[in-house]
């Protein structure tokens, strides 16, 4: 198994937990998304991944992209330990948290996203700062309310294992650490952010642990 | 089952179009985001759904939400017709091409995303539709390399019968001619979403034919 990664990438850094939790060692061929006018632009990137985005999972000839789906299919191939619950509610539960992260906050500030809004639309670097606390305050506010309240939160986002939730709760609020984002109004967050980080599968797969890493 | 729904709401649609596929009825609850200065940031319904978005999805007591999260659900628990493929190969692909529509193009137009680049950063009616159009672009133009290359890409996005992909294909192909996008670089996704129109499940679930709309 090959993982196209990039030390930074919030969504390689989900697959990267999953892999470390599951016990699957991947080989890692980084795609560094800055150098050189961004690798995941290049020819040769986008022959194999027309999206031009990272991560990607090669496995057995196939090349699965988009995070989501690649823990879905490390979930099928590698049932054990399993990163869902058994129920189908509490699997819809898991999922629900992974994508409101994955399609409502992330997608708004990645690297694209906010080299547009300097780019093109010509934005200073505090606006800039502004937009992206805004769409991880407003996503984390959301999600803070709706662990907090449920008696299905655990140690972790669903129960006292690790699930997709977590493996995605992690690289955002990570972050959010980057961009100064007070996380005092997010204590189910916080709290669950400092148990994943005392497991190995987490710790390890944090940016700065990456053999690209600057 | 209940159906949180708004009749232009592109994530609400493919709920639509998937309980339709499948044959379930469900009763379906408009919350118009517009009207009332957004019914879903009522009270009332932020206290079923703090996220305070469409749709979600009750069921036997449980609230659902994220509209790829539902339709998991859904397969799950009203596996026949099935709308992911058998192998896990073809799983991951399929769910890849919903995610690089609900992660990638998405939540970038969203109405509350449009709501800011209005409001909080005063950009004029041209700029939006230029940002709009920026994102459904290079998302289409990945998408048609990467479907258009593929031997499994058939009459759908995957082979001869409908899956997620489609699902979320056709809601994002109406939004892209709502905001006049010329579709002529995309032969593919033209010719899937007109396959896709020829059936009574996706004509259905429609904008249009909702019961809500103006």
């Amino acid at each position: 198994m090959k993982l196209y990664t990039y030390f930074r990438s919030s969504a390689a850094y989900r697959v990267r937990i999953a892999l470390n939790l599951k016990g699957i060692v991947a080989e890692q061929l980084p795609v560094h998304l800055v150098r050189n006018g961004g690798e995941q632009k290049l020819p040769a990137y986008r022959a194999l991944n027309p999206q031009g985005l990272v991560p990607a999972l090669e496995d057995e000839g196939a090349l699965l992209t988009q995070s989501l789906a690649i823990m879905e299919y490390l979930e099928e191939t590698h049932p054990t330990p399993a990163l869902l619950p058994a129920d189908a509610v509490g699997r819809a539960r898991v999922r629900a948290i992974a994508q409101s992260i994955a399609c409502e906050i992330h997608p708004l500030n990645n690297l694209r996203v906010l080299g547009y809004l300097g780019g093109e639309l010509g934005l200073s670097d505090e606006q800039k700062r502004t937009w992206y606390q805004h769409w991880v305050c407003l996503g984390f506010e959301a999600l803070e309310q709706q662990l907090a309240r449920d008696a299905a939160t655990g140690r972790f986002c669903h129960g006292d294992t690790p699930t997709f939730a977590d493996c995605c709760l992690v690289p955002q609020v990570f972050n959010a650490r980057r961009f100064d984002i007070d996380l005092s109004p997010y204590p189910t967050l916080q709290r669950i952010d400092a148990h994943c980080a005392t497991l190995e599968a987490f710790a390890a797969a944090a940016p700065a642990r990456q053999a690209d890493a600057a």
